[in-house]
């Protein structure tokens, strides 16, 4: 789809007149058919202006029916004694098609309301990597976990779904990105070189009946700054794996890195990652059960994700591997999405259509040439998407404020909710979601003011400071068992691998 | 003082080389003696020249002691185990002079020990007001003191200060200055006209006899947004009383508006601290009480303590008042800081030198013209100071960061810290302060990084919401005595007055 073309579908169909509309698209169509060695500054600025109405688009604010307060407060009150989950539906006999057998054909619009569920589900994982990461620049315990692996889902309200985690992941926060990880400013800390960066978890029985088979999630945490990313990631392909596939060489530098001297990545995200699924794999399969990895991650993390789906579909042999991203960017070129299709790796990307991160990297160099692949075939040089695409529109929620907002766009937390209220393109958002609209503003400034719900309301009281027993403001030092632990010691895997032959299925999924 | 000397010693004695500060001194002169008719923008842009470098100088970061991390550790362990306060004097016997009964001669330069814990002590009077203001502009009672008068003390663990709380002072909010107050964004409200603006409260019994007489403090709520003010604070000087002082017509609004049509605001601002107050002193003299009145405010209560403090002198025969304010904007003419010195009013402005505030309004204007004043005597237009001055430095403080911070320089918490750790102008910071010094960053980024303080780390666990039973996230009702009620009723008086009639004094400073 030509740039142009994509501009046009953006545009909102009832609000603007067909003048408007096809100046905005000529104006691209200059951009794009500019020669730009002869003509260099205007074509420059073209590009500056075509990119600049990009963005203002989304300032116009359609005339929205308007609601009277009285409305919103019935509503409110309402919805505040409703419960946020309806009863689980059992998927046994569903949960291939569910994670993409059939490649989501017939799933996705309208959507399947089983995987509605399963898909918010994942995406609540994804989102427990931001709720639970300390980003206090001032804390000795910055970028890691705030809480201990055993007590992650039990802080975060995430017991319901049914699963239990069995590993963290750390990643070198030393890459050669700038600022996509934390680092605190203080130089006594739990570690100088990594970042807390996911985990890995497993269904537990009632969940595993419900589903159909033993499910290992892995979650992977992604960054929260677009704007970053918009400098970042005019980068290089670099090959990965064996074959032709290249993909960005940070994402891939994030996955693989690793240094002798720290103490949380003497082995990589990559080998951290795959020694808890294989392990898992393993041990439920010497049980004879039925076992599946579902990797998620939002953002960043839904790049990752797929760098681990790729690895684990080539180590692993017949475990179906399915990702469910949010928000992610492209991560490498055509023959990284064929092999990811040749493993049997399924993709489930879900994108909301106002986000610019899905888009990136090769925001405008991308869309322009994507015409070309239909005709050439594989190109090594362009970043493609892979999968299926489950597409959401900022615009389809009454609940969300209108106007350009770059964060709000791209928020996990406003992906969940789109998901939540998502039928089909042709109706409008469902009257009976039930996932609380309230989280949509955890860390932006979404929701209509009729709402009440303050912005970026997601923070802890007095930052964690807590007056002491002399009258002082002072943070208190963490819990012994929430501070970060590195990864399985060799003498602790020698333990859990005897306790593996004894049936402790709770306490054994733990990595100590 | 011209500006050049103003700006003169505002240069780091130390620093800056004689040559740099000879050529901010020509500028100045420059600016302040080109004819505006013959270069108008030339003297203009001079002025903004000026005003720049003025900003400016304290970006400069002069070269600090560096302080290992080990140093400021030990530091904070050693604080965080010593308590805030110190065990108090008996000051009955000095504390007219404390008042300033001579003027505070000899008390400021070193600061006696008595009055610095008495500054800090009305300073937190002050602090309260904004500690207890609902500033949500989604909550329903924005504008409000978020606690019962009862209870306000309690919750923001000041009842070791001695005092209670009998009546809030509320004032209109439809003032023509845009912006100085807080207003919902709701159409349902607490009230739609008025804003929480102070209390008043009286000393008990234990706090009485170790002061030496019944004091009523009144403490004014102020803003805090400089910026602001720098735009809004061009106005005129209208006449204030009988005679021939004029103030800020601002300001003036702010303190007798008032309006049939509200439920906060049927009695100004004035009429209400005025009612409070004279019924106060009435109580306690028809007991032998010897009462006096003490009103702090920071900011634009400041200003507003100036006006109460000329009503109570001028209405209330023989009652010792005094005026102790932190950064607070001139208010107004001469003649009008004549009247309140005839009144007997005692005022000691606490200043912070690098604040902006207090050289308000009219900035550049003021300075440059106060010189003439001394030849001319009374001016009639020009803004100017009243009572002594207790000058601060931001560069005593070893806790403090460099640099320019117009919202840090203007806190009253960093006022409180530099009161605390002041002993006299020739003399470093105390090594003995108490207060606790993380209460400097609530509501700005002043402290170093070294302390870990998070900046501006004031605030409610998400803000204010609360998970319900059905794991929705809501805004929690009040509890019904903390919604504000109206000022006191006729029937009420008439039930207090039978009251005061008895010896049921805790009881009987309540105003319900």
């Amino acid at each position: 789809m030509a740039l142009s073309t994509m501009i046009y579908n953006h545009l909102p169909t009832t609000q603007y007149s067909s003048m408007t509309k096809l100046s905005v698209v000529h104006a691209h169509k200059q951009a794009l058919l500019d020669p730009p060695k002869a003509k260099p500054s205007n074509s420059a600025s073209h590009l500056a202006e075509s990119l600049s109405q990009l963005l203002h688009l989304h300032l116009e604010t359609p005339p929205r029916t308007q609601l009277h307060h009285s409305i919103w407060d019935s509503f409110s009150e309402e919805k505040h004694s409703t419960p946020t989950t309806s009863p689980k539906e059992v998927i046994a006999n569903k949960w291939r098609e569910i994670h993409g057998s059939s490649d989501w054909d017939n799933l996705l619009d309208p959507l399947h309301p089983w995987l509605r569920r399963e898909v918010v589900k994942y995406g609540e994982f994804a989102q427990a990597t931001y709720d639970a990461f300390d980003f206090d620049s001032f804390s000795e315990y910055c970028g890691s976990c705030r809480y201990n692996r055993k007590h992650l889902f039990e802080k975060l309200d995430l017991t319901r779904n049914g699963y239990k985690v069995t590993n963290y992941i750390y990643a070198m926060s030393h890459i050669d990105m700038p600022q996509w990880l934390e680092r605190s400013h203080l130089a006594d800390t739990w570690s100088k070189d990594s970042n807390w960066m996911g985990y890995v978890a497993v269904s537990d029985d009632e969940e595993t009946r419900r589903i159909g088979r033993r499910d290992i999630v892995v979650a992977w945490r992604g960054t929260v700054a677009p704007s970053e990313w918009y400098e970042d990631m005019q980068r290089k392909l670099e090959p990965f794996g064996q074959r032709d596939a290249k993909v960005e060489r940070g994402f891939q530098s994030l996955y693989t890195s690793k240094n002798q001297s720290t103490r949380y990545n003497k082995t990589s995200a990559s080998e951290q990652v795959m020694k808890e699924v294989t392990r898992l794999v393993e041990m439920y399969r010497e049980k004879g059960e039925q076992v599946s990895l579902t990797i998620t991650g939002h953002s960043l993390g839904g790049a990752l994700a797929l760098f681990n789906a790729h690895e684990a579909a080539s180590t692993i042999p017949n475990l179906p591997v399915s990702v469910i991203s949010f928000g992610a960017p492209r991560v490498g070129n055509v023959a990284f999405r064929d092999e990811l299709h040749q493993l049997g790796v399924k993709t489930l990307r879900v994108v909301v259509k106002q986000d610019m991160v899905p888009r990136m990297p090769g925001l405008v160099f991308n869309e322009g040439l994507q015409k070309f692949e239909d005709i050439t075939g594989t190109l090594e040089w362009v970043y493609t998407h892979v999968g299926a695409e489950l597409k959401l529109d900022v615009r389809s929620s009454p609940y969300l404020k209108r106007g350009l907002n770059l964060v709000g766009f791209h928020s996990l937390e406003t992906y969940l909710h789109l998901v939540d209220g998502f039928h089909s393109t042709t109706t409008s958002f469902r009257s009976d979601a039930r996932r609380d609209v309230a989280l949509v503003n955890k860390a932006c400034d979404m929701l209509v003011d009729e709402l009440r719900i303050p912005r970026c309301w997601y923070q802890l009281a007095n930052k964690g400071l807590v007056c002491n027993g002399h009258g002082r403001w002072v943070k208190p030092k963490r819990d012994p068992e929430d501070i970060p632990s590195p990864a399985r010691e060799k003498s602790v895997d020698a333990f859990v691998d005897r306790m593996q032959t004894q049936d402790v299925l709770e306490s054994v999924p733990y990595a100590v």
